[in-house]
Parts: C-alpha cells; sequence; structure tokens
C-alpha cells in the first residue's frame, strides 16, 4: 500500500472573510489534489494578520506533507503574506536577487516605473524558491513543505499547474457514486451496517434537497478497486430490497 | 464606539475537502455577518473526523463572540457533528425529548417510518437549544456560543435567518469601493501613505485581472463615516494626481 500524502491549505484575505469577494480557489485545489492522490485535510481562511496567518501555516505544516496559501503576496500594503511566511519560519523576508532582476527587466521592457510597491513582490523569506507566474512576472515561492501564490484565481491555477507534478502523489483514492432515490432517514441505517462490513472503504452520504423532495447521493471511496466494488455491491443490493419493501 | 463582536465558522464534511460538494454557505455568512456589522474571523473547513471538529471548535469558540457551523446533522452514519459538539464541551450526548418528539409526529403524519436513522437527528448534547428547521423539521442546536446547523444550503439559509436577530450585533462596518484603472504596482506605494494618514480606516486593495489587462479595486472601510469620506477624498486625489502623471 503506498504512503498517505496529505495537504492543507490557508486561504489569505480580508476580502474573503468580508464576503465581498467569493472565494475560488478552495474548490479547485481540492479537485486537483483528489486528482493526483493527495488528501487535503483541512482548509483555513484567515484575515490580513500576520498573527493569525503564521499560527495558521504553523499549526498546518507541522502535520501535513504540503501545505499551500493563496493571496496577498501583491505589491501593496496589505499584502503581508512574505513577510508572514518568514516569520512563521522564523527567518528574514528579504529582496530575492532572482525575483527582483525579474521584475525589474520585465517592467523596463514594457517601459513601467518598478515602483517601490512592485518591488515589494521581489521579497521574499530567505532560502525559499521560485513557483513560476506565466501571467505577471511576480512570483510565487516555496520554503519548506508551504507552497505560497497568488489569490487571483487565473494566476493561483497557473501556478498549481507548475507545482502539482513536483509533488509526491499518492496512492489514487478511487470513488463511486450511487444515487439513491430514497432519502438518508431511509437508508440510514442500513448504510451504517454496509459500511462496519466494509472496513477498507469510505462510505460518505450526502442529503439532496431538490424541488421540496429530498433524495440521496452515497458516494464509496477506497484506495482499493476490489474493496470499492464490494462495497458497491453492497449498497446496491441494499437499496434493492429497501425498494422492494416499499 | 461600540464593542467588537466576532464570528468564526467551522465547515464540516469531507465532500467539500474532496471537491465533489463546492461550499456556498462561507460566502452566504461572510455578507449576513458583515450586514449585521459582526467580524468574521476565520473559517476552518474539516473532515467527518471528531478529533478534527473538536479542536477546530475549541479553539475558535473560546477567542470569538459567535461559532457557526455547517454540515453533519443529518441521519447516517457519518453524521457525527452532535457528537462531535458534545465532546467539545465534555456533555454527554443523548436524545433530546423535544426533537424526539417533533421528529416522531412529522414521520407519524406523514406515513413515514421514524427509524433509527431518524432517530438520530434528535440527539443533541446535553442543555443544547434548539434551532427550528422549517424545511426538514430536523433542529439546529444552540449551545453556549456554538450555532450548529444543516449543511444543505437552503437549510443552513432558513436556519441562519432564525438565528440573525438573536445575536449581538456590532457598530457596523461601514464600506466604499474605489475602482482604480491603476494597476496595484502604480498606486501601491501613494496608497499606503493614504492607509498611514487615514488610521481610523481599513483600506484594502484587490488586484483584478480582466482580458489580460490589471485594475484595481480599493475598498475602504471604517466604523466612522467621517473618517470613511475622509479616506475616500484622499484616494480620489491620489489617484486623480497619478492620472495626470501619466
Amino acid at each position: 500500500m503506498s504512503e498517505i500524502v496529505t495537504a492543507a491549505m490557508v486561504v489569505i484575505g480580508d476580502e474573503i472573510l468580508s464576503g465581498r469577494t467569493k472565494d475560488q480557489n478552495i474548490g479547485h485545489l481540492a479537485d486537483m489534489m483528489t486528482a493526483v492522490g493527495i488528501d487535503l485535510r483541512e482548509v483555513r481562511i484567515v484575515p490580513d494578520d500576520q498573527d493569525a496567518i503564521v499560527e495558521a501555516v504553523n499549526a498546518l505544516r507541522s502535520r501535513n506533507t504540503y501545505v499551500f496559501t493563496t493571496g496577498g503576496i501583491g505589491p501593496t500594503h496589505d499584502d503581508i503574506t512574505a513577510d508572514s511566511i518568514a516569520a512563521a519560519f522564523g527567518v528574514p523576508c528579504d529582496y530575492d536577487p532572482d525575483a527582483y532582476h525579474l521584475l525589474e527587466e520585465h517592467y523596463s521592457r514594457r517601459g513601467i516605473a518598478f515602483s517601490e510597491a512592485r518591488k515589494r513582490m521581489a521579497r521574499m523569506p530567505k532560502g525559499a524558491r521560485h513557483i513560476p507566474n506565466p501571467i505577471s512576472v511576480a512570483p510565487g515561492f516555496i520554503i519548506g513543505n508551504v507552497h505560497v501564490m497568488a489569490g487571483v484565481p487565473a494566476i493561483f491555477q497557473a501556478m498549481l499547474d507548475t507545482v502539482i507534478p513536483t509533488l509526491r502523489t499518492g496512492a489514487k483514492l478511487l470513488s463511486v457514486t450511487v444515487p439513491s432515490p430514497l432519502p438518508e432517514g431511509t437508508i440510514g441505517g442500513p448504510l451504517g451496517a454496509v459500511q462496519k462490513a466494509h472496513d477498507q472503504t469510505i462510505i460518505g452520504s450526502y442529503p439532496k434537497y431538490q424541488d421540496g423532495r429530498f433524495w440521496t447521493e452515497i458516494v464509496i471511496r477506497s484506495r482499493s478497486a476490489d474493496a470499492l466494488e464490494a462495497a458497491r455491491g453492497a449498497v446496491e443490493e441494499m437499496l434493492a430490497a429497501l425498494a422492494q419493501r416499499d
């Protein structure tokens, strides 16, 4: 059996907590992690506040294979992610020479001033490695097991695409979905019994409410294809038996 | 100056972390909290795992006025929120007589079996008060400062509507948005100076990327209308000066 690889995410930004911006990155990261067999174990959304960022990053990096952050790496005064990550690791935060030259050239080519604000985007914790930014050049970075990326969804997704192939991935969690026309209250007891009998699987039950009617999606997950198929058969038998009883 | 009232949210469910279900409740709670003047300070998304739920709820309830949870209060084996909240408070979790009778009557009226699974929805930590559920009857509950609600968005929203009028609310945070056609790299320096000069406001800067072009939304927040207007004036003057320079 392959090792279990886990991840956690820290979403940084007052604008998500105030409701002004609706996060689009959590769902994307969750999909990508599932696709490559990494278990996303926890997500925290924290404000633009150094203490809050340090606490979240330190709690999560010590108990997961990887941590991914989004947001707060732009050029303005409220972009404090680089400083906060440096504080979390107890290292200085300063201009990274490679990032500085990259940005200097980029703006010079376009005839745009390399302002103090834009220079801020070259600041990184000492020892960090770049995550390339194919859209707006200013790089994200990696320090330890923490991957620091942009909050703008198009840039976050582009950065994640370059990060994913560098990650250790786990045995992929397989899943099948069995739709049940019966509500959770009807299937709950028997489904619990199926879960007990199939302990190599994780069986989830998701109530759906549509047009005044409840139905259920049953999702079976396992790292073993055989265990998955056995549990699927048991769930289908259970549903057939309940339908006959009606 | 009115007191500051804070909130945190715990979203409970493997299905959010796997990407199968995209959360719709965080943005709604954020909007509602902002509307009534409560600061949403942190959100955590945790799996269907008692230790993870207990840790998140206990960390957040001790340092916020209110905690709101969504998910895991249905009838199936993976619905472990009631037990986990009871464990967080160190109280027993058992059938609540009022909830039991409510559900028993509801199902009896509709000629539906009051199964063991459905009875699970009457379980609550000892001492909890109900949050009514106008859609599917099974109540949420309140214990201490923790409000436990359904994950199905329609039910969560209905429950929250009955909870909101019972909350202490703070001085409402006012906000204005000033769109800037200039990117963050151009306005970042001067905007930082405006922030320093207007310390009764919180000025946020949100990079927007559209059709290959960067622009910025500047959002000014304050609990004082006068401070807000003064900062708005300063931001507009700053943008006008930068535009002239171009």
